[in-house]
Formats: structure tokens, C-alpha cells, sequence
């Protein structure tokens, strides 16, 4: 991100920021005025509010997730069940702080979301990377690594899988509703050698930036999902990202224990940005913004695409993403992507920027990090940059891979 | 703060909430509306920003503390030193979590903000209470502790001292500058005996409500403040409270510590609140709420001592705050003011609430928890029910007293 900032010539397929021209300027303007304009409500906005967040907001939230899994779980869907957070990031955060211990270990994909790699490592917490294929997590292969944990004596150390469910930071995979239940189904199996609760951490983040297949419920709606699902959503990306608005469905005991942290991390979320949130969704707002925010990211993927076609060598494999922020592109075996390759280099060098593969792997001992892979972000970047950063990029590729 | 809220008739000199009344709507209204006119500046306001947070903001914080502490050290006072953080109560958590491991001792004052303790106690840390004087620390006291903790060979796990310096939270109690540099002084003089720096903590979150007395320089200009002291700023209570919004000034190193940290948090504060603190400041519209606010909590601190005065037995001591939102009460010896004692059931059965004294202090086993003691709050409660919860209160303690 500071390099972003910093040079303004670079064209950025690197940073996850979205889409500067959709955001929703004119509809938080109204928002802010109504709300400032109601005194009662603007001295609720302009005042401390609950640490579990606001009552409305939380309403709100429920039900939309109901309707998304198409569910009729009044209870599973509970406002009474759901917090709101600063940003998803703060829930991911509060959990691994509350649910793992120094030497604990974690499951996540291969490859996963870099910055909770960063959490996890903050935390003293060892990682295994579960491999993904084009639905989801590889469950043989997710089964093989809870039976070597139980072989080793370590399962009692594993706390939880960490999801990043829908089209995945960085591999645009979306893991199945089968899958997750399959995932679920055997972490429940493995419980009873571990000895306690070994949960599922979805991170919807990207849910709501949908555009090319149809709705996959929550893990929350699997056979065990109320006990065992720790459902991290989002209203940054798929609204603003400068109003940080997240929120978490929770197991109660699990929902007391990151209230009691959340009070001493920052005594509750600012309630300004809840109401712009609980206003934008009560409203004919929210839902219009990203019906528009979709179709632009449609558009800004077939971008990319269309000239990852015409300007990649055929070697490289990626694949259409159906929502998401990114492209994940893979070099034939034996080519470097990494910050210190050849190409990353002669890639800066013409002021474009990807995010090298091997960053989105876990420390895992029992595999290598693949080295050939790129993320490749059309949020940001205007459609004419991408396409130049694009060609630029491919002319670099086509020299190195022959 | 949740029995205030859904419990309406309930009088609550509790809360640590500021004056409803107060909040500034239309200065809100006006500065969001005048962001989000300007194509530009909304977009970036609406989009991520830096961990670090706004270089305007950070730029404009540093010159107002410069000015406060009527200093003449731009390098002291720098930007560069400074970060922004989702209230102040995220910056006493990410130092805390940065500088301490479990074990680890700190120094707070008797009695100390009883927030805080939740962070020390999540962190598994030990506590040492430091005694108040009128004018703040008694250096005395603290010297005695320091040498104790050497003989005892502990002093190597000590990490800090703690320090709500300005009409603390909950006593009113503002430390003087002398005092300040005297504590500096000595934990530096007792850091070769720990075998790594001792930090001074400076929590001046109550800093801005000041009403009735000069201003006081904070511990960053004291000798050794630029490498011991980490000073703590909001801009959440002085404009409000649902705008969470707080900064810290912190030595260099510290400093690239709490960023990778708060990068895991939550990836920077919200740039929407940011930016209406950005412009409340560049404006005159800051220096105007502020004013107003001072001349607003002066009167509701004269509302309750009068009332203090007229109705609360002589042998309860107090004194008449000079800032922040606080009176502390002293019952005489062998009063009880605790959640169990007779006078806060009693208390509470007439609808009026008030924080017992003795959840402000840490547990130290070297003394006794005063029991007698309670915080009363003219921050949230109107003029007509202070007087009457006053009222109220006083009756209970003079039957009781007697």
C-alpha cells in the first residue's frame, strides 16, 4: 500500500483497495445529513455506543445473512449472536488473540490471506496449509493432515481452519457449501482426540462481491455450524473502505469472550460508521450500490482477462474469477515470481506492481512454497491501467518463460 | 455503561459517557458535508488509508500538543512520531500488548482508571499501585516501590508506569509537570538495575476538558521524555465519543512496533472519521466546541458540588474538580461503598448509580483496597438529575453515616 502511495506513476495490480470511482460518495452524503439532521439520532451517532454495536445495525446485518444462506434459522441468524467490529480484519484479529496460544497451530489454505498470516505469526502460532482445488478445500487432503496431527500428539494444538470462503484472497477459489460442511464434518470427527472444540473460521469478505455465479451459503447453515462456525462478514469492501465496518456470528460462549476483549481493545465500535451502515442498508442504498459495484467489477475482471488472453504467454495459467478482487496467475514450474526474481524486478522497473505468490503461503515445514505464482488485482486499478499494466507485465513474461 | 441504557429512568453518575447535549451535530453535519462535496477528498476518505494514519491529521495533532506544551521542539513534536488509533483505549491496548509479557509488573496510581486494569489483567500482568497526592504521584511512594521491587529482584520485569495525568480518571487528580520529570527521573535511574528502559505511559485523554486551572506541559517535554515517554491523545471525548478517534506520540522504535501491530488490528483507522477531526481542527471549528465544552462541564461540576455541598454530610470528603468529568468522594474510615454494601443497594434501589471506589484500584497485595470511596460523574447526566441524584445519594449517606 505505502508504495502505492508513495509513487504515483506505478500501476498497482498489488494492492486489495477498491475501486476509487464506485465509491459511494454521494449516497454516504445523504446519509450523514439525514442522520445529523435527526437530533435524537445524531446524538446517538455522535456518542458511545455498546461494545457489541448497535442494536439496529445488528438487526439489520441478521437478517441480510438469512436471506444470503436462504436459511429459516431465527436463532442461528440472532442479533443476539452477532457483534460488530472495525473492519473484519479487528474480528479476525480479536479471535486468534482469544482462541490460540503461543505454539497452538492453525490450519489455512495453500495459498491463504497474507495479512492473517501476519496475525497468526504475531500470535506464536504454527501453521499447516491445506491445499485447494477448484471448489475448495482438497478434504483428503485436509483429512491426511488431521490424521498426521493425531499421529504426532499435536492435535490437542490445533484450534481452528481459518476459510476464506468466498472468492478467495488471493486464488478467487469459493469453497463449496459441501466442502464446508465436509470440512466441518471431519474437524467434528477429530474433535474427540483433540480433546476441545476445533472451529471453523469463515471469512466471508468478498461474499458480497459476486458477479459471475450463483449465491453459496455460509458454513454456518452445515450440521454443526452454530456450534462451530466462527463467521467473520464485511461492510468495508463491499461499501467503503474508509468507513470500517465489520461484524462476526459467533457461538455464545465464544461471542462473551471476544466482547470482553473487544471493551479493552477499543471500548466499541464508532457508532458514526454504524449508523451510515444501518442507514445505507435500510434503505434502497446499500443494495443499489452493489448491484453497481458488481457489474463493475465484472467489467474491470473481463478487463483484465481479455488482456491477460491477448498479452500472457499460454503457459501461464489463471483462471475468469466470479467475484472477488483477483486474478491468480501460475508460472510453469521452475519460474520466479518472488520480490528478489528477475521478474518481479524487471516488473517494478516498469512501474508495475503484482503481489508475489509465495507470500500467500503458511510456514509449513512438511511442503515447499511455491514460487511461480502472482496475485493480480483489477479492484484499484483504472481499466486503462490495467490493461498497460497488463501488456507490460506480459511482454516481461514472454521474454523470461522462453 | 449497559444498565445505563436499558434502564432509562436510571440517574447514572457512572457512566464515563460526556454531555449529550453537547455533541456537536452541526459542526459534523457542516464538515462531513463540505468532505464529501470534494470529489477528491471524498474518495480518499472513503478508501483505505495508512496504518500510520491521515498525514493532515497526524500534522495538525502535532502542532496542537506543540502549542500545548508551549514547546519549541519540532522534532519532539513531529508527525513522524506520531500515529493515529481508534480511540485512545486501542493505543493503552496495542502498547500494552507491545511492551508486556505475562509476568511483566506495572506501575499504576491508587487509584487508577479501572479500564485499564481489564487490559493489565487480560495480559496476565502483575500491578503495583503508586498513592496520589494532591498535586499527583507521590515520588516518595514510587521510590520506595522501585527499591523494593529491586531487592525483591523483580524490577526486571517491571515495563512501565501508568499515568493518567491530567483530572484523572477517577480521582481529578492532575500530576504537576515537576512530578512528572521527577517520576521520569527516577525510572530511569532504576532502568540499570531492570536491564531495559522503563516507559512512562501518559494517558491525557481528559486533557482538553480542563476548566479551571492553567494549562500543564505534558511528560514529553520533560528530560528523557522523547525516549520514555509514550503519550496517549483522543479527540473522542473532547468531540465525540461516537467518533473514535485517539493518537499516541511514541520513541521511534516503539513506534514501528504498535504499527506492525495495529496493521493486524485493523489495518488503520477509519480515514471518515479521520478526516472530520481533519477538518474540525483546520477550522475554527475545534477551538469553538472545545470552549463551549469547557464552559459546559465547569457548570455541571459547579451543579454538583453545590449540590454536593448542600446535600452530602460534612464528613465525606472532595474537592472541586478543575477538569474531566469527575468528583472522587471519600466516606470515612469503615464505610463500605462497594457493588454489595448497603449504600450502593440502596443507592441503586432509588435509581441512581455511581462506579465504587475500589474497582479503581489494581490488585496489589501489598495493601488494602479502600472501600470507601466513589467516583460521581457530572459527564453524562443532566443538570436537574444531578441535582437529584445527588440529593438522593447524600440522604443514603447520611442515614448511613451516622
Amino acid at each position: 500500500m505505502k508504495m502505492t502511495l508513495d509513487r504515483p506513476q506505478l500501476i498497482s495490480l498489488a494492492a486489495g483497495f477498491t475501486d476509487d470511482l464506485s465509491l459511494p460518495v454521494e449516497q454516504t452524503r445523504e446519509l450523514l445529513s439525514e442522520i445529523l439532521a435527526n437530533p435524537k439520532l445524531a446524538r446517538a451517532t455522535l456518542q458511545y455506543g455498546s461494545t457489541i454495536g448497535d442494536a439496529r445495525l445488528r438487526k439489520l446485518t441478521a437478517e441480510r445473512l438469512l436471506k444470503q444462506d436462504e436459511r429459516n434459522s431465527r436463532k442461528l441468524y440472532s442479533p443476539e449472536r452477532l457483534l460488530i467490529t472495525h473492519g473484519s480484519q479487528q474480528l479476525l484479529y480479536l479471535l486468534t488473540e482469544c482462541l490460540c496460544d503461543a505454539g497452538d497451530i492453525v490450519l489455512v489454505e495453500d495459498p491463504t490471506y497474507f495479512v492473517y498470516l501476519g496475525i497468526v505469526q504475531s500470535h506464536g502460532l504454527k501453521t499447516r496449509g491445506v491445499p485447494l482445488e477448484v471448489d475448495g478445500l482438497d478434504l483428503k487432503a485436509l483429512e491426511r493432515i488431521l490424521e498426521s496431527l493425531k499421529r504426532s500428539g499435536t492435535l490437542r494444538r490445533l484450534k481452528m481452519l481459518y476459510l476464506v470462503s468466498y472468492f478467495q484472497n488471493p486464488s478467487a477459489v469459493t469453497t463449496s457449501f459441501a466442502k464446508k460442511a465436509g470440512a466441518l464434518e471431519l474437524l467434528r470427527r477429530y474433535e474427540r482426540f483433540a480433546g476441545h472444540p476445533i472451529y471453523l473460521l469463515e471469512d466471508a469478505a468478498y461474499r458480497e462481491l459476486r458477479f459471475g455465479r450463483e449465491e453459496v451459503t455460509s458454513a454456518l447453515a452445515a450440521p454443526g455450524g452454530a456450534e462451530r462456525v466462527l463467521y467473520a462478514g464485511t461492510y468495508s469492501k463491499p461499501f467503503a473502505t474508509g468507513i470500517r465496518v465489520g461484524y462476526g456470528v459467533l457461538p455464545e460462549p465464544i461471542l462473551e469472550v471476544v466482547l470482553r476483549v473487544k471493551g479493552n481493545h477499543d471500548f466499541g465500535t464508532s457508532n458514526l460508521l454504524q449508523q451510515v451502515l444501518a442507514g445505507a442498508l435500510s434503505s434502497h442504498r446499500y443494495d443499489e450500490h452493489i448491484s453497481m459495484l458488481q457489474r463493475r467489477y465484472a467489467q474491470k475482471a473481463q478487463v483484465m482477462t481479455d488482456a491477460l488472453k491477448e498479452e500472457f504467454p499460454t503457459s501461464v495459467q489463471w483462471r475468469q474469477p466470479e467475484g472477488g478482487l483477483y486474478v491468480w496467475a501460475r508460472l510453469p514450474a521452475g519460474a520466479k515470481t518472488g520480490a528478489q526474481s528477475k521478474i518481479f524486478k524487471e516488473t517494478f522497473a516498469r512501474d508495475v506492481l503484482y503481489v508475489p505468490g509465495e507470500l500467500c503461503y503458511a510456514n509449513d515445514t512438511s511442503r515447499r512454497k511455491p514460487q511461480n505464482e502472482m496475485r493480480l488485482s483489477f479492484g484499484s486499478a483504472s481499466e486503462k491501467n490495467i490493461r498497460k499494466g497488463i501488456a507490460r507485465l506480459g511482454a516481461i513474461l514472454c521474454e523470461n518463460l522462453t
